[in-house]
């Protein structure tokens, strides 16, 4: 992942080692767009925090970051309705970057500000990670060339390969899952204004039960539109046809704004892409090597937080360098602490895609948010709502998740006790009334 | 894996094909015993049904496997008791084959039964399984041939190379699990009269909640004794005056029976194995390649189902090649109806273990036993037991799981049931007393 490799790098040469940093790919300030990766990326409190030890945070974030205040709900019958982050603050917020200048800066910042090394078109054809020495081969040349490193950071990706050299080893619990959704990326252009054509500062949402379409806004004042479905869904609308008869059933007010023409043309420009989450324990090999970001653990897009769990690993990793002297002791403690957390997250970002496709819209769920958001305002340290904590908070994504859990227990508890008064109650006035007519009666 | 490999051979050259097996190894049959795999095997109803249909299953079991009827406890303070698999017929078992020996006999079967041609010291090096093209590279002269075929059948175990080619291929899920328990194998050997020390056909356990011993008879009339524990528990055995006490803490019963000295031996020759599970799907890459036995679904061995596991695979393949004309049919409805079946025996393997090692000396445990094989006598048909449906009948492990569940549903609601109703009279009893005390009172 070009990203965390890059925020890693920077953390490591803060530190004062030398780091070089070798890339399979071309360097993508001077290639175009790639095709099939998200155009744009959801940035949060937890990567913006990590970005700001390093000093970068706060140039992405002005410069580039497009705020999201909450989300806005484009209901079936063609209403809206705005769910905001948190109701008292508009300044809590996600921020849409895109992918392209994100990689831009962070390459930039990597290279110039912290002096690394970069080396693009080296492909990983080997390795011996227990020694550190690796082999690559460079993609013009097919030279191949041998390194050797004190530590390896493994930041390649949910196809990682340096995680395969770990395959083999014992005790390494590895998943990959795939899940039955795919999704196709579309894009909504600016108005003849040169304007956003919906409310800029939302993340812009069509939750339709089983699929839904979500929409994040971009620099140039488009739209990148994501349609996610079950694959066997988007076999069906296999001509143009039934894709605009599709979109006028589910998503009418869209189609105005994308321009039937180019929901054609960027619809069956590609297969759907999938989706999947990967998990594996423990993070590291020996003391020589560690994995981090999507190598460690991918997970589904539906909470924005693939690219902040990245961001923080390399937070967590620095810490633990400057807290512990032995390289073994660091490697395995980041293994046991974001092994749990980076689950955690994963677990959630399934779970987010049912609140997003199909819970949001549903009056227990609102009425759930109501209560989280009233407790919140009373109770600010204790009550923090699920989403508010993942996405604005650093508390752990374990923690964020068994806080979840005892707040339902909590409400749960509250309507049975509430429930049990209220039936007791009911009781002593029929027993009150018994006796009376007993009473009278004999 | 040598077996299953061997075994689907067999049936492939049966129905007429055309089959050539390669192997890694060297040629088992003249080589010695290998270090670090179980000694015994465990076959039951459904690996001899297996075998029975290519005609080998009777020749097996009749000339080298030993009848187990069913476990024999050995408890901490020396007791033993017999728990019979069906306390109604002995020769309701499951049987112990020795690896060395079925190895032999399967290639023998496959080589000079079934005329297939095998070719040892073969590994694959490279593969498009697209394509049905295969590169080995030959062991002994370092020479590379290449081999293409209509249908590669990857049965390499648990490591499976064929599937490593797999992993990369969109919506193929996979998972590895290891468990924190790993396991040591020792040897009983023969008393001085050459037979058996221990009650010949059982399976001897030693459950002691968070570990176990067991002991599998062998044909020279020696034990395999194999100690199941976790893997931190086995660090703290690091010197045979601890091994000693510890053994004659835990299982006193066995030293003498073992031998000090080749206790202690055995002991440290090996460092302990691991146990991993494996799940993965689909089983099939396009219609030219599927994989089968530990390749597809590698399982912890407390039930001694996975050589059985793999051996109704190739009775499935088989099934399904009678059945449809078309490969790229045969291999979608294997990964379908086996993927389903093979994840709930690794599933019950890894339940099996808690059951061995801790819930088989529990009162509730022999007590729901007790009204198992009650019911079982009562309704032979109906309600089998979960153990009797895994080993000694052909039912789908996914079926054999889901009677367990409606079995343990129907005594949860009877215990409910009887628990209400003993509640009704009781309390209709105390009503009946209070309003005779209420007229007697006005």
């Amino acid at each position: 992942m070009f990203q965390v490799g890059c925020l890693c790098a920077c953390y490591l040469a803060k530190r004062g080692h030398e780091v070089e940093v070798y890339e399979y790919r071309d360097d993508i300030r001077k290639s175009e767009f790639v095709r099939g990766r998200t155009i744009n990326l959801s940035l949060s409190a937890r990567g913006i925090q990590a970005l700001k030890a390093v000093g970068l945070g706060d140039k992405l974030v002005s410069s580039h970051g497009i705020p999201m205040k909450g989300r806005l709900i484009h209901n079936l019958d063609g209403s809206r309705h705005a769910i905001p982050y948190d109701p008292r603050h508009d300044q809590v917020c996600t921020y849409s970057v895109s992918r392209k200048y994100l990689n831009e800066f962070l390459l930039n910042a990597t290279e110039k500000d912290f002096n690394v090394k970069l080396h693009f078109n080296h492909k990983l054809i080997n390795a011996n990670l227990q020694e550190g020495c690796m082999t690559f081969q460079l993609m013009v040349t097919n030279e191949t060339v041998m390194r050797s490193a004190d530590l390896i950071v493994g930041a390649d990706g949910a196809f990682s390969t340096v995680r395969r050299h770990f395959m083999k080893s014992p005790m390494f619990n590895f998943s990959q899952t795939y899940i039955e959704h795919g999704y196709v990326e579309l894009c909504m252009p600016p108005g003849e204004d040169g304007e956003f054509v919906m409310e800029p500062n939302y993340l812009h949402i069509w939750p339709r039960g089983t699929f839904m379409m979500i929409a994040m806004p971009n620099q140039d004042r488009s739209w990148t539109i994501t349609l996610f479905m079950p694959l066997t869904q988007f076999q069906v609308l296999d001509c143009p046809t039934r894709l605009l008869k599709f979109f006028k059933q589910q998503f009418l007010d869209s189609v105005p704004l994308i321009g039937k023409r180019r929901l054609v043309t960027d619809f069956f420009a590609t297969k759907p892409s999938t989706l999947l989450s990967i998990k594996c324990n423990p993070y590291h090999l020996s003391s020589r090597t560690v994995i981090i970001g999507d190598a460690a653990h991918a997970m589904v897009p539906f909470y924005g937080q693939g690219m902040n769990a990245g961001f923080e690993d390399c937070r967590l990793l620095d810490q633990l360098l400057h807290r512990y002297e032995d390289i073994a002791v660091v490697l395995k403690e980041f293994s046991a602490i974001r092994n749990t957390d980076a689950e955690a997250i994963c677990d959630l970002a399934m779970y987010n895609y049912l609140e997003m496709r199909d819970l949001v819209n549903r009056r227990s769920f609102l009425l759930r948010r109501k209560v989280d958001n009233l407790l919140f305002r009373l109770l600010p340290k204790i009550w923090i709502p699920l989403y508010t904590s993942v996405a604005f908070t650093t508390v752990g994504y374990r923690q964020c998740m068994d806080n979840k859990c005892w707040q339902d227990k909590v409400i749960r508890w509250t309507l049975l006790a509430l429930g049990v008064l209220g039936t007791a109650l009911c009781a002593a006035g029929i027993y009150h009334w018994h006796r009376m007519t007993l009473t009278e009666k004999f």
